[in-house]
C-alpha cells in the first residue's frame, strides 16, 4: 500500500514535470520565442503532450486507481485519485486514432480561421468546422452525457452544470441586459470615450500596471509581468505564475484593465495550498471559477468608484499632460461607457454577457443538430441584431472573430458567463461580511485577497465550482446578484 | 530494418523533447524565472535529465545501436548511432546509484561553495571536494582511459584530447606568455583604462550590443538578447539560439566584450546543417571548437585594430558624451590593456591562458594522486605566483572564485584553453584564404561568417574536434599560432 501510493506519486510528479516543461513553453511561445524556433518547437509540445495523455491513460494509473481508491484514508489523495479517474475515463474512452486524428484536425483548423478571417471567407472555414462539430459530437457520446449531448461538453470545463440551469439563468440575464441596453440607448447622459484616447507611453503604462499588480497582492518573488499581443496568465507553477499585457500607447485601458484582470487570474494560481503542490488538483477549479477571479478584479474592483477614487492620483502621476485636465467623473463615466459593438474582446462590462449568450446558443443548437454549419454566419448575425440591435457587415465582424470553434472547443463560452454571475454572487456575499466599499476606497486590498484565498484559492481543485459557490454563498448558481449589480451600477451612471 | 529506423528516429526525437525543453528551462532560470518558482523547477529538472539518461541506457537504445550500426549507408545515421553508442557506453558503465550519489553531491556542493566563498573558507568546501575528486577517479576507471586517469575525464570533453599533447602544447604557452608578461611590465608604454570607465546607459550599451550582434551575421529570426548575470549563450533549438549580456553602467567593456563572445558561440549553433535537425549531432562539435568560436570574435576580431576603425564611429556615436574626448590610438590601447589578475573571468587576452593552465595543472593532479585537496590552496596560490608574478591575498581572489570543481567538473577547465589555439590556428588559415584585414576593416562580415559555417559549423557532432582542425588546417592541436598571434599584437601595443 505505501509502496503503491508511493509509485502513485512519482507517476503524478512525472506527469507534472511534463506539465510545468509545456507551460514555460506556452509562455514563451507568446512572449519570447524567436519566429523560427517554432517549428522544432511544435513537435517538443506535441511529444510532451502525447506523454501526459499517455501516462493519464496508462495501465499503471489504472492499477492505481483501482488499487488505492477509498483506502487511504487522506482526504487529499482521495481526490488527486478522483480526478485522475476522471481523467482516466474521459481520455480511455476515445480511441487514440480518433484523439490524433480530431487533434489534427484541430490545429490544421486554427491556421485556416487565420486566412478565412484574413479574407472574411467562412466558406473555407466550414468543411473543417463541420469536422469538429462531428468529431464533439462524437467525443460526448463517449463520454456519456444527459438529455442533449451538449451537456456531455459542457461538463468537461464546467463540471455538474447542464443546460436546463443555464437555459434558465442566460434567459433571466437575457432579459434583464437587453432591456438595460435599450434603456440606456434612451438616456441623455452623454459619455465622451475619446477624452481617454490620448498618447500614453509604454513604460509609463508599465508602470502604472506593475503598481496595480503590487497593489492587488500580487507576488512578484512568484511572477512576472511581460508583454504580449493575446494577453494571458499562466501557473507554470503554483510559485511561478506569470502575467502579460498588451500596451496600446492609443489607449491605455487595454494594458489596465487587462493586467488587472490577468492578475485576477494570477492571485489564484498564486495562493494554491501547499499540500496540493505537485498534484491534479493544484490549480483553479473551473475556467468558470477562473473567470469569477479575473472578473471580479478587473470590473467589480477595477472599474468602481471606489478603486479610481484611491487610485486616481497614482494615475495622473503616471499619465502625460493631456491627461491632467480630466475630472473624476468624466473619466469614471468613459471607462464604464456601455455601447453595443461586434467583437467580443472589445465589449464592455454589461454588453459581454450578451455576447456570451449568443455563442451559448448558437454552439448548444449546433451540437445537439439542430443547427448546421452552413446556416451558422446568418444565425450569429440575427441573434446580434436581436440582443444588441446591431448587424455585423461581414464575418470578421461576426462569426469568424474568436478562435474557439476552430480549435475544436464546444462548451468552452459559457463559463465566460458563469464567470460574470459566480463574481455578482462572491461580491454580494463578501459585502456581508466585509465592508467593502471602505476597503476598495482605501486602496488596501489585502482583505478581499484574503477572503477570496480562504473561499475559493487554496482549495484549488479540492471542490468542484459549484461546492465553492454553495460553500461560499449557501446558494447555487444565480444570475440574480449579476443583474442586481448591473442594474444599480448603470442606474447610476446613465441616471435610469 | 525501415521499420527499426523509425524507431530509433522516434526514439531521438523524445530524447530531443526532454533536452529542448530542459534548456528553456536554463535559459529561463538564468534570465527571467521569479525566485519563489525555482524549488519545484529543480525537481522538474532532476527528471527530465533523468528521462534523457533512461533513454540514453535504455535496452531499446541497445538494440537499435546493436542492428543498425554499420548498415544504414546513410553516413549521418551512422554518425548518430557513434554518438549515441559513446553515450550509452559512458552512461551505463557507472552504476545508476553512484551516478544518482555523485548528482546529489554535486548540487549540494556546489551551495556550499557559494557559502565558502562568501565565507573566504576553503575548508567548509574541502570534504565535498575530496569526495567529488574520488569519484571522477572511480568514472576514469569505468570509462577506461591510457596512461594516466586524468585522460578518461579530459576525452568527455575533448574527445580525442590526451594530457601528453596538452602537456607539451601549454609548456609552449606557459613559456611564451610568462615571457611576453614580463617584458610588457618593463614597457614604457602606459595604458591608461579609468578613461574606458565612464557612466554608459544600460539601454545604449543594448543599442550597441544589438548592432554588433547584427553585424555578426547573428540571426534575430533565430534567436534574442537579455540580460543575466553570469552571461551564456545557449541552443534551445539550432532556430532559437539565445544571448544574454551583462551591463555594467561603469564599466560597458563587459557587456560589449560579453556579447561578441556569446555571439561567436550563437552563430555556430544557429548555423548547424539542417540535416542533423532532431539528432543528437545538431550541436558544436566540443567545447573547445566551442570556445574558438566565441574567443575568434571577441578577440581576433572584436579586439583588433581593424574592428575598432570601423565601429569606433558608431561606438561614439551611442556613448555618452564623457567618452568622445576619446581619441582612436588611446581606446584601442586601453581595451587591450595586459596586466596580471587574480579573477579568471577578467583576465585580459594574453594572461588568460595561465590562469587555464593553472587550473590545468593542478586538476591533472588532483585526479591522478599528486597532489591533495587539502594543499590545493597553497599550491594555486605559488602557481600565480610562478607564472603571473601575484599571490591572492585569500581563497575568494584564488582557488574559490569559481564553480566547476565544486559542480564536479574534472577535466573541462583545459578546452577554455584549447579554444585560445584552436581559434589563432583558424585565424591563420582564414587570412591564407581571406583579406582578413580589410573585411575586418570594412565591417561587413559576412565572408568570415561564411568561412566558418563552411568548416565549422554547418559540419555539428559529424566530425570531431581534431578532425575539423585538421581539415581546415592541415595540422593537429598547435600551440604557435597563438603564440605568434599574441606576441605580434602586443609588441605592438606595448613596443616592445
Amino acid at each position: 500500500m505505501e509502496k503503491m501510493k508511493q509509485q502513485f506519486t512519482d507517476l503524478l510528479k512525472e506527469q507534472n514535470a511534463y506539465k510545468e516543461a509545456l507551460g514555460l513553453i506556452q509562455w514563451d511561445l507568446r512572449t519570447k520565442i524567436p519566429k523560427n524556433g517554432m517549428e522544432q518547437r511544435a513537435e517538443v509540445i506535441g511529444l510532451l503532450s502525447e506523454k501526459i495523455h499517455q501516462l493519464s491513460t496508462s495501465s499503471q494509473m489504472k492499477t492505481y486507481i483501482d488499487e488505492l481508491k477509498g483506502k487511504t484514508n487522506d482526504a487529499v489523495l482521495e481526490k488527486v485519485i478522483e480526478k485522475c479517474e476522471e481523467d482516466y475515463l474521459r481520455s480511455s474512452k476515445i480511441p487514440d486514432h480518433e484523439f490524433k486524428e480530431f487533434v489534427t484536425l484541430r490545429s490544421k483548423s486554427e491556421s485556416v480561421w487565420q486566412e478565412a478571417r484574413e479574407k472574411d471567407d467562412f466558406s473555407l472555414l466550414q468543411p473543417y468546422l463541420e469536422q469538429l462539430v462531428a468529431y464533439n459530437k462524437k467525443f460526448a457520446t463517449y463520454w456519456g452525457y444527459e438529455t442533449n449531448k451538449y451537456n456531455g461538453l459542457l461538463d468537461k470545463y464546467e463540471s455538474g452544470l447542464t443546460t436546463s440551469v443555464l437555459d434558465e439563468v442566460f434567459q433571466k440575464v437575457k432579459e434583464a441586459l437587453t432591456a438595460l441596453v435599450k434603456k440606456i440607448e434612451q438616456s441623455e447622459v452623454e459619455i465622451d470615450v475619446d477624452l481617454l484616447l490620448h498618447h500614453f507611453p509604454k513604460e509609463d503604462q508599465e508602470k502604472f500596471s506593475l503598481a496595480i499588480l503590487e497593489k492587488m497582492g500580487y507576488d512578484f518573488q512568484a511572477g512576472r509581468l511581460d508583454e504580449t499581443i493575446h494577453p494571458f496568465a499562466i501557473g507554470i507553477n503554483p510559485q511561478d505564475v506569470r502575467v502579460t499585457t498588451r500596451y496600446d500607447e492609443k489607449d491605455f485601458r487595454m494594458a489596465v484593465f487587462g493586467t488587472i484582470h490577468e492578475g485576477g487570474h494570477a492571485l489564484y494560481e498564486q495562493n494554491i495550498s501547499p499540500e496540493l503542490y505537485q498534484t491534479p488538483l493544484a490549480s483553479g477549479t473551473s475556467m468558470g471559477i477562473h473567470e469569477s477571479q479575473s472578473l471580479f478584479w478587473e470590473n467589480f474592483v477595477g472599474r468602481s468608484e471606489g478603486f479610481w477614487q484611491s487610485h486616481f492620483d497614482l494615475f495622473r502621476s503616471i499619465a502625460p499632460a493631456a491627461f491632467q485636465s480630466l475630472d473624476f467623473t468624466t473619466f469614471y463615466q468613459a471607462i464604464n461607457e456601455v455601447k453595443p459593438s461586434f467583437i467580443r474582446i472589445e465589449a464592455d462590462e454589461l454588453t459581454y454577457c450578451l455576447h456570451i449568450i449568443i455563442r451559448y446558443e448558437l454552439e448548444k443548437d449546433l451540437i445537439d443538430g439542430e443547427l448546421e454549419v452552413k446556416d451558422l454566419p446568418e444565425a450569429w448575425n440575427q441573434k446580434m441584431e436581436d440582443y444588441l440591435g446591431i448587424r455585423p457587415k461581414n464575418n470578421k465582424q461576426g462569426v469568424l472573430q474568436d478562435i474557439h470553434w476552430s480549435a475544436g472547443d464546444f462548451g468552452y463560452f459559457p463559463t465566460y458567463a458563469l464567470g460574470y454571475m459566480y463574481a455578482a454572487q462572491l461580491h454580494h456575499q463578501m459585502k456581508q461580511e466585509l465592508d467593502l466599499g471602505t476597503i476598495i476606497q482605501s486602496g488596501d486590498f489585502a482583505p478581499i485577497k484574503e477572503w477570496m484565498t480562504k473561499h475559493v484559492h487554496q482549495h484549488g481543485k479540492m471542490k468542484k465550482p459549484l461546492e465553492i459557490i454553495r460553500d461560499v454563498t449557501g446558494e447555487g448558481l444565480n444570475a440574480d446578484h449579476l443583474i442586481a449589480y448591473l442594474t444599480e451600477k448603470y442606474s447610476k451612471i446613465y441616471q435610469l
